[in-house]
């Protein structure tokens, strides 16, 4: 079992950069991605057909004997955690509760923000899962519809992205937060847009890093770190349009165009 | 048959501009619409997958026994009409022709510009069907990926809108055109960025008037004109999120949170 791949799955692409980060911090891991590109976005969708979409996906990489899997998509995370789990025999990571732990651990003034997709936002999971464990701390949260569209064209340096970034981050920043969660997968694409509207004094966290320092921990509790040293990396698609490939190498940061292949659920 | 309601269907909400022009145009007929909420958008997917749908989208309105369908998608015009067409008993009016035949009608220059999604660009499907009526005119085109999010947010007039369609639209304007085919059914809520962005010279052509205009001369000469005093429309989604019904209300030009209904293909 401690040889069998991560199972990682998202909406569609951002996940790779949950993806690469595991390739980064756990080296002797294979894995196997699946984005769900036929039915991307999830951000604007209903719980309800949320955890419908996720649990094909969930089916789909257990039937592949994966020794874990890794909800790489906060609108899952946010909307479907229970049931993943209530279906799953093997360990479950999300993007939510680490990145929460970590920004609890961040924040010195106790004000953090949050940005998202609007699923996320108007889900309020992350404020949620804050006050749960400090319920003194002050949340601000802002949903970014634009930001997903804008980091999927690669516009991180681009004026219409600092101004939207400006604009939407205005509330965040007036709100005097030090630490910022991205609350989405694809939102480190825009890093420097972002950072520059809220400015140096203020944290940002990902998604990527706490989640995979996480897995990390689970994987070495359960004794179900590799010691294989045959790796094997599989990323699949639902839908395979010739952007998807461009979209998909700009945020796993190498080429996968030879990489990727198409499943139908 | 002729009292029976025309069918209008869309991946999204974008098709509500071409319902909206139907009622003004065609003030006797009732129609249902049905909008692909839970899988929109499909510009970016590929041609298998948009057929796909489609049908399932045709397959909803010939079981509501509609008169007529009208395509109310440029994706789905140009990636699956003459599926629709292989399987509907009624007449199927598209998006893509009428506007063809009016841009070509319009043009003084023989220099038409198409701006439309990833999908309908790259398939080049107003390309040959201009280039089939008239070798001779001269095309540029180009894919505007944001212009959807930017529609759907509201933000015809803001600054970040303009600069996109600045940097989008430069090619065309860069090509001498006098008209401009809006090929996306949501490009109509940008009219004033894309208007100030090709100048005054340029005609802009959308998808809704000349449709319209083709689907009334189709149903007079079929016979099919409503002589039924009894209005009904009918909205349905396959998702209905919150923000669907904000949207929705935006493109159709009044309330419908309390019209569209849900539906499960």
């Amino acid at each position: 079992m401690r040889n069998n791949p991560i199972g990682i799955f998202d909406s569609g692409i951002g996940g790779l950069t949950v993806a690469k980060e595991i390739i980064k911090q756990l080296p002797n891991e294979s894995l196997i991605y699946i984005g769900d590109t036929a039915r991307v976005p999830y951000g604007t969708r209903s719980k309800e057909i949320v955890t419908k979409f996720a649990l094909e996906l969930v089916d789909f990489l257990l039937r592949r004997k994966v020794k874990c899997l890794v909800v790489a998509c906060n609108t899952i995370s946010a909307y479907a955690l229970s049931e993943i789990k209530k279906v799953s025999p093997v360990p479950v990571v999300d993007v939510l509760q680490p990145v929460v732990d970590r920004a609890i651990k961040t924040t010195k003034n106790k004000k953090i923000g949050v940005i998202g997709t609007q699923g996320t936002i108007q889900n309020r999971a992350y404020d949620l899962a804050i006050k749960k464990l400090d319920p003194k701390i002050k949340i601000v949260s802002c949903a970014c519809p634009l930001f997903v569209p804008m980091a999927e064209e690669g516009l991180n340096h681009h004026q219409a992205t600092k101004l939207i970034a400006r604009e939407y981050l205005s509330d965040v920043i007036g709100g005097g937060i030090d630490t910022l969660i991205l609350g989405c997968t694809h939102y480190p694409l825009l890093d420097e847009a972002i950072r520059e509207a809220v400015g140096k004094g203020v944290i940002l966290i990902d998604s990527a890093g706490p989640t995979v320092t996480e897995l990390k921990k689970v994987l070495s509790e359960k004794n179900l770190l590799s010691n294989n040293p045959y790796l094997k990396y599989e990323f699949f698609v639902t839908d395979v349009p010739e952007r998807v490939y461009q979209v998909a190498s700009r945020f796993f940061g190498s080429d996968l165009k030879d990489k990727i292949r198409k499943v139908t659920l």
